[in-house]
């Protein structure tokens, strides 16, 4: 049957002619609405299969920011105090400052000289605040790599007296990437997005195992989660990713183990390299993510080791690109590393089409830079 | 030269391989990251061009719903009295709600018969709450058309004696379809959704006159005002139909209000056709806009007939996609409706590409319907 669309006002077809199926509004009763609505229910599930959890676990979001927005801000509702990891990305620790600052009792959890939370330091923090209600530890940190034992925490959690713990991780850097495993991490939410895994901007998963009261309002999208009209095909080209990133992730692993191993033996074979953390760490080490290595080189600023590859050809960069050029570098900061240390550290995340030749020619290219600094 | 990309934790280059000079992260300092910068300025400075507004006062948001949020729940961070009018959309509505709850003083501004704030409702409002320092009215209402002279609004908001108010503006309904001009009428913010004038999802932005402290946070992307991965190609996608539906805007409503008028001519000479508001309307009304009007059938509740059109190929909607279907209709209530007329009502809105003949058959379409009913 031809159709003839009078709900503009919901959403407007797409310059160039509609999409066939996606174009509606999910949240329109109409034909192009319900067969919008069951694209985005598609790739609801197919998300869900890839995490191996229920479909009603998932709520779309713009991003991994703002998952880890809804999930903080929603505490601005609730009572009690939160803790969050030292080393969190900007988009949980200044939420979390924002808690403090409307009156929140909110406190770190510090972590140890290898960037993770050791059991004793979270233990620690919990009972300098009894009344915890909300703790954020990520599963893999987005400027060292390093991988905390969410597992191992969240059972720490959970075995304490008293009311329930919120417990949010932020996955940014892990899914598709290390080992996760959201059935098992006995995790209350969590947060996902799409372009870090080569999908879109603009798109992204919370992952929350009941329902919460969100702070930001509007329509009842997304179950009141998060409301905005939903982003059908964002979603759907997040589902892909997702499911192809979660299906290569060992194999994909494995090869950049063996990356990470031949980067970190031609850095050290160069002279001048400080790992950070300063342990010695090989590709497959567990504690951290094959992807992400933070280096110094001795008496090389981070900016200028940066810059001076980017000239080269190489695109490293330091600290998140999510930090302010301004902030120093509090995530290494708080591992206790010398400051001096800390603003020569370069962060190089390599991903799985990066090849042993890359690998070559950027060890290749620092030694070549620090012959002339 | 041959680029190696090693910042694959800023943000991965799309599966099937990067899209030339937009894939990196705009907040990353090396050659992949300054030319995804590049494009998403020349995408801010587009849209600027097109509103007629300074580049500066522009921050690319997830759309409508999140810019409103962001300017309605920065002031849990500021001082005074919020008022918002009673017909306002949901994301505007319920945020406020959310700053009532947080225990600021809020309060509404009722609307005539028409739909439309008064001057005279809006001077009582302010004298009920001197210590007024925001107020949300909305450009174009999304159920009825109703356009609000904004000028006059913020004229009279200026001429109040007392501390600033911050005038926030959805303009979703507005922008590239009714006369919209930034630059005069002295807004402090406003919001604009790109899906409603046919871009994608997922993409919108908030006119801040002048910066604002932000309540949710993350990085410093967009001036810290809205933090997370900027999406550049959706800025992009952004700016293109901006474009193209401002130029077009005066030709384009020009064509809707012909199309409008033989519209209401037409369910009109049908019969048991109720206009909400009830004033004798026609196409060319500069009170509403020629891309929306609210009906209702004589005895006919509007879900039924909805649902009775859609079975016919046609596509309209009850109220707001964004409206909870158990919310009753809360725009049209607050414009003294009589709730069973109200329940009546249903929303049909065209757009550019809507013909004559869509018209013609829609007007047939009802009169069929109505029959039965």
């Amino acid at each position: 049957m031809e159709r003839r669309y009078f709900d503009w006002a919901a959403t407007a077809p797409p310059e160039g002619g509609p999409e066939p199926g996606a174009f509606g509004n999910p949240s329109s009763l109409h034909a192009e609405g319900r067969r919008a609505r069951e694209r985005l229910e598609e790739a609801r599930s197919r998300c869900a299969a890839a995490l191996g959890v229920d479909p009603r676990t998932l709520y779309f979001s713009s991003g991994g920011t703002e998952s880890n927005a809804i999930a903080i801000l929603s505490f601005l509702l609730r009572r009690g105090a939160c803790l969050y990891s030292a080393v969190e990305h900007p988009s949980v620790r200044e939420n979390c400052r924002v808690l403090e600052r409307l009156g929140r009792s909110v406190g770190t959890i510090p972590v140890e000289a290898d960037g993770r939370v050791s059991e004793a330091a979270l233990g620690r923090a919990l009972e300098k605040r009894p009344d915890t209600r909300f703790a954020a530890i990520m599963a893999v940190n987005n400027e060292t790599g390093a991988v905390n034992d969410l597992e191992a925490l969240c059972r720490l959690i959970r075995g304490r007296p008293g009311p329930p713990v919120h417990i949010h991780s932020d996955l940014v850097q892990a899914v598709g990437k290390t080992p996760t495993d959201l059935s098992a991490w006995d995790l209350d939410s969590a947060s996902i997005s799409a372009h870090k895994l080569g999908g879109p901007r603009g798109i992204g998963l919370l992952y929350l195992r009941k329902p919460l009261e969100a702070l930001c309002r509007g329509g009842d999208q997304e179950g009141g989660i998060r409301p905005g009209t939903e982003n059908t095909s964002g979603a759907l080209a997040l589902a892909a990713c997702l499911e192809s990133c979660i299906r290569e992730e060992e194999r994909r692993r494995g090869e950049a183990s063996a990356r990470m191993d031949r980067l970190i033996r031609g850095l050290e074979a160069g002279g001048r390299f400080v790992p950070i953390p300063p342990d010695r760490r090989d590709g497959g080490d567990r504690r951290f993510s094959p992807y992400i290595l933070q280096a110094a080189f001795d008496g090389v600023p981070g900016e200028v080791m940066a810059r001076a590859l980017d000239q080269a050809g190489f695109a490293v960069s330091t600290g998140s690109a999510c930090s302010s050029a301004h902030a120093g570098r509090p995530v290494l900061q708080a591992m206790g590393l010398d400051p001096k240390l800390s603003l020569e550290g370069i962060r190089i995340s390599q991903g799985w089409s990066t090849t042993a030749e890359d690998i070559d020619s950027l060890v290749r290219a620092v030694s070549k830079i620090l012959e002339y600094l």
